[in-house]
């Protein structure tokens, strides 16, 4: 160490300082932190003026943030951050379902519905049939599960996004599975849209030269006592942005058609209107290591 | 490249999206950024509790920032960037007066006053006169060089930080050197004092082990126009932080020696009460490279 900060030695003089440090985790992300940070300031050589808009950025992401709107979960998406945590937490070599990434648009204490209930309140959209099975590892269905089920509107929009323009808890609903595991709900057919482009994160996009689409999808959480959480998509076949997604969240397995179909006797059976469609999507959840506390969703 | 995401290949996936970036600056640095923070995703593993800790610690850091007050210089700042990037853009190895960290608080416009003058407006501390001279890189004296200056009170408050119980412009001022390049002002001795610990930033601080106080300093810039401005500081030897500063911002030739006097005469000469210090300061200024546009300050 020499005594003072050097261009040279700069992350050691940072990390030398973390030597009274009594958390040896926050020391060990501090750590690889600050080592990063340099080694990336040393690469770029920003100028005075770049480092200025650097600190702008990072401060318009934060200001950008209110209890509808989290812009940094945003840059954390588009960056491919989320799906890197995702996948290095819930790894999925043992046949379990696969994780994406949550998103900003979750929201606790969506209705609890019976099965075949219609989540979609606007009556906009294709009438969509979606239904699936939830399975432990061996294939046996699991009684008790519950499904929290989320997606935007046919115009593109959670309803979070637009409260003055859609009915509370729109294209919203939590359902619970019986002994055979089974589950069905009505909805529409997903769309893709953009991620909000409005804010610092939207014009990083723009700079990048990258488009802001996410692939049409629905959101599943699937939680249950004895078995770990799985926070996941299903994307639409043949959506034109499956291998661009704007976050990163498609993995194969997550990809699921959703058939077209116009028979009226098994849309009045389905309590729809034709034309329509229909998705099937099973869940694959492990079961929770024993003697662990359960694992927090978030 | 495979298909959809995957652990392994995650910083390539973010890269590749960069193809249709226009613009080859804003993609070196991109590309930089993507690299480091896959690499630092990757060695440190968060957990999702810890990914949303992050997300906050970023959030609540804009939100910090305001016209007076900004969060995020005082993380570059305290995790050594900024001392990085100022060092970067100005090496001083031709004899020029070294630089150190602009900081937070100064303020445009500052009252232009007469050599001799005093900025010190709320009379608490013990009197200082500092005086020197602006030079060359041959120790010629540089004529209508201006001084742009500015300290804490003796409280360790900037006049913005405390706009209800200190004068505006309070330990601030400007001066402008005549043919013989000397300058001369009074203040008071500056004093040690914590960077603003009441937010994110102090809270990583605490948590790092790390104290959040800097050595005593008066902040310079002095600017001229055929030449480089100089963004530097004058630290007080002897200081007890001078090897721990928060901000990382001290180099030894801007250690300067504040000398104890009680000489009635000479405190009369020079308008002061005793007891009194005195501090010089000779600042050696480069020439502007010749038909380049002036660099930004800032």
């Amino acid at each position: 160490m020499t005594e003072y900060f050097t261009e040279h030695e700069s992350a050691q003089a940072v990390i030398a300082r973390l030597q009274q440090c009594d958390d040896p985790r926050f020391q060990q992300i501090m750590t690889s932190a600050i080592h990063h940070l340099h080694a990336f300031v040393k690469e770029v050589k920003p100028s005075m003026h770049e480092w200025r808009q650097a600190i702008d950025f990072l401060t318009r992401t934060g200001q950008m943030c209110d209890d509808k709107r989290q812009e940094w979960i945003l840059a954390s998406d588009t960056l491919g951050v989320s799906m890197l945590v995702e996948t290095i937490n819930h790894p999925a070599s043992d046949g379990r379902t696969e994780a994406t990434v949550l998103g900003p648009f979750h929201v606790a204490d969506a209705p609890l519905l019976a099965m075949g209930d219609d989540i979609c309140q606007d009556h906009k959209g294709l009438p969509c049939v979606v239904s699936g099975q939830i399975l432990d590892l061996d294939g046996a269905p699991i009684e008790g599960a519950m499904l929290d089920i989320w997606q935007t509107n046919n115009d593109g929009f959670y309803d979070v996004q637009q409260p003055d323009m859609q009915p509370p808890m729109n294209l919203r609903g939590r359902f619970l599975t019986g002994a055979d595991g089974r589950y069905h709900f009505r909805t529409i057919k997903p769309i893709s849209y953009p991620v909000p482009t409005d804010g610092p994160v939207g014009a990083m996009l723009t700079r990048m030269g990258r488009h802001p689409y996410r692939p049409a999808h629905i959101h599943f959480i699937v939680t249950h006592d004895s078995h770990e959480p799985l926070v996941t998509h299903i994307f639409a076949n043949g959506d034109p942005y499956l291998q661009s997604d704007a976050v990163f969240g498609v993995k194969k397995n997550l990809i699921v058609d959703f058939q077209d179909e116009d028979d009226p006797q098994l849309a009045a059976k389905l309590c729809v209107n034709t034309p329509f469609c229909r998705a099937r999507f099973d869940v694959r959840l492990a079961p929770k290591p024993r003697g662990e506390p359960a694992k927090s969703l978030t």
